[in-house]
């Protein structure tokens, strides 16, 4: 059963806070950074070989496998991707922003350039969970953006990969697809192979490694937040439907074991019930033993006074997901501060903004949503700034700068600005 | 003297790189952070008067000292800082980006709101180094952002903080100034004391120890980037005057002995005069011994074929600031890529930047420019996205998100869709 609290019992900042381990997970990783950065492709292909059951013939995917792989995945599936895809595409499309250019004053010009970046990377994960929609929500901002060339990793199990990722691939606009999984395809990205160009930026979720591997070669290249377990806020009031509810809490739950599903509401009566609807539910999923392990152990149901307290609890906590379960949502859309992706009113399931709406489902977790965004364009730009004077403004302003510099005890700066005005 | 090299020697992507040890701070540091975590405001004391001669009766600076700050400044000078503090303005109000809200569809509508952040801590170095325009450049955009409060903290040395440095932070709205330097000063920050607020973010620059904590809690509260020493690459051709780039040169130099200029050129009788003005100009600069080292060390005279090339290096080396001191500037901007921040033309001194035309001058250092940014009003606020369905709109896309959850084998997924149109 789920936990039901009260409000007065629980440090809101710290409620999807849980203990990550992953000791000994530094060492194998530098050791297989170190190994891919000095022997290339055949410390890469080794650890295909490893890890894979097989080193692949050739490491990238061909023209002809990604035909094949159209050809395995349902014409329905495809279309759906396509929508998808398209909705992700005018959501994002929204966050392009324009170079700027200032000239105020004769002679004096500033400006700010937004400049794609040139090469990313996209890691898509292998094994058991398997998730297009992830492929899409990564690449897509990246090809709105304009970056010159996208360059996808995935582990190839005995040599293949699973067809609707090469398809959401295709359809995002993948440029190249190499089949390699795990750090050593973070190392092949970050420091380039014979085969694998070397990229400015990797994105994408994985595993621990994956994970270990992309804080490691933080600064060599750029990298996208390390998301920890996913978790959602729900806000309801005695107005909602426990059915849903509850269903929108396992939605999260079967994620993995460490997901976070917690409900805040002002009815004891609504938590009652969706208690009960959360056990009658979790018995009817294929996935009952990871949501069951998720919602006893890290998910809750809190009782507050009323639902303004509700929507401070929600700022505090900073949520990846926030679900406004209420009549009158955008009523709290001003109170919101510190959320990833909300949710509004009680016809938006998380699992909406997770394929389809067009929203990123990218998000920043345990409560980094305080000072984090939602994977955007934003991420696969970035801005340089121009500066240009006449030496006929620049003298205007010549005697201030030397003035400044010296009080910063800085000759040679003063000089550089009074040189070209000796005579 | 410095080194003269011809292009074809060079390995553009590697010519800033140096080394930099920092062994021991990080274990200094995890103390110093782990006590101040603890013992909170006590910890915080004690550091002080072992690192700064003396425990300040009150951490926080008065009212009255901010006045005898003002009262002991030159009026020039606190001019000055206005102007700069002005046209920073000006620039960095072009950055504030508008929240955007979609509603293409009926009973659909997805949005992306623009939040700033709600407190931000400002560290500001003390010691020899005294840059009262480090207080303007990184506070100012916090403050076009919208940051409800900014929170400054600075080493006192015996109590007393350089009043330059008050009248600065004053002018550019810092809200609360607090005595305490290093990586006690960061953790006060990062987990918050009885006296001083624990902030989201901490910006601005500071010694190893510092630049040590920043990235010890960074996690916990998001940080600026962690800044390289600093650099610049000019580009210039036989027409320039080589007594104004040896001064663009040195103005760089002085910063400190890993400070790093080079120049590329397509003039072979340019390099050689640059190199003899280095030397005639290196003595009669106060901070000579500094600049002598960075010059000899780090210095270098670059000659390539033609202005072509230079450019196509100065991609490639992404640097921090990038001088084009050509007669058409202009015309190469379409070409420049990765850079942190551009000068353009003859006139355009590095220094005009650093204190006065408007644009940053925190910026990208060791070829980060190749995914990184200026800092700028956008590191001052985060992004949330929401999106709203009616009933009847998330029925018209129900099946599809079903289809597309089961897909990736999320039953729970597809249920909280499917669940609202159970009868």
């Amino acid at each position: 059963m789920i936990k039901i609290l009260n409000y007065s019992e629980i440090n809101g900042a710290n409620i999807f806070s849980r203990e990550t381990s992953s000791s000994g997970v530094e060492d194998i990783v530098s050791e297989i950074l170190r190994n891919v950065k000095e022997k290339k492709d055949a410390a890469l292909l080794d650890y295909c070989a490893q890890f894979d059951g097989t080193a692949p013939e050739a490491l990238e995917v061909s023209p002809e496998e990604i035909q094949e792989a159209f050809a395995a995945v349902d014409n329905k599936f495809v279309n759906i991707l396509k929508k998808a895809s398209e909705n992700i595409t005018t959501f994002h499309s929204c966050q392009v922003r324009n170079s700027f250019i200032l000239n105020e004053c004769k002679g004096v010009i500033t400006g700010q350039k937004v400049v794609p970046l040139d090469k990313v990377g996209l890691y898509v994960p292998g094994g058991t969970a398997t998730y297009p929609s992830s492929v899409l929500m990564n690449c897509l901002p990246a090809k709105i953006a304009g970056v010159k060339e996208i360059i996808m990793v995935t582990p190839a199990k005995y040599g293949k990969i699973n067809p609707i990722i090469l398809v959401a691939a295709k359809i995002a606009g993948v440029d190249r697809i190499f089949k390699a999984g795990g750090a050593q395809a973070i190392a092949a990205l970050a420091y380039g192979t014979e085969t694998i160009p070397k990229v400015d930026k990797i994105v994408g979720p994985g595993n621990a490694f994956v994970a270990e591997a992309k804080k490691q070669v933080f600064g060599v290249v750029d990298i996208d937040m390390i998301a920890g377990p996913s978790e959602i806020l729900i806000v309801a009031d005695q107005t909602c439907n426990a059915h849903y509810i509850a269903a929108d809490m396992l939605s999260q739950a079967e994620h993995d074991k460490m997901a976070s599903a917690v409900l805040i509401t002002d009815s004891p009566e609504l938590a009652q019930t969706v208690s009960l609807e959360l056990e009658n539910q979790l018995s009817l999923l294929p996935r009952e033993e990871i949501a069951r392990c998720s919602i006893e152990n890290n998910g809750k149901i809190i009782i507050t006074r009323d639902i303004e307290t509700a929507i401070d609890m929600a700022n505090e906590i900073a949520p990846e997901h926030l679900e406004l379960c209420l009549d009158n949502p955008f009523d709290y859309l001003d109170r919101i501060r510190h959320a990833g992706s909300v949710f509004m009113g009680k016809n938006c399931p998380e699992a909406l903004g997770d394929y389809f709406a067009g929203p990123n489902h990218t998000l920043p977790t345990n409560g980094t949503a305080r000072f984090s965004s939602p994977l955007s364009v934003d991420d696969f730009v970035k801005k340089y700034q121009y500066t240009y004077y006449t030496k006929s403004a620049l003298s205007k302003v010549a005697d201030d700068i030397a003035y400044f510099a010296e009080q910063e005890g800085l000759l040679a700066h003063a000089r550089s600005v009074t040189v070209r005005f000796d005579e």
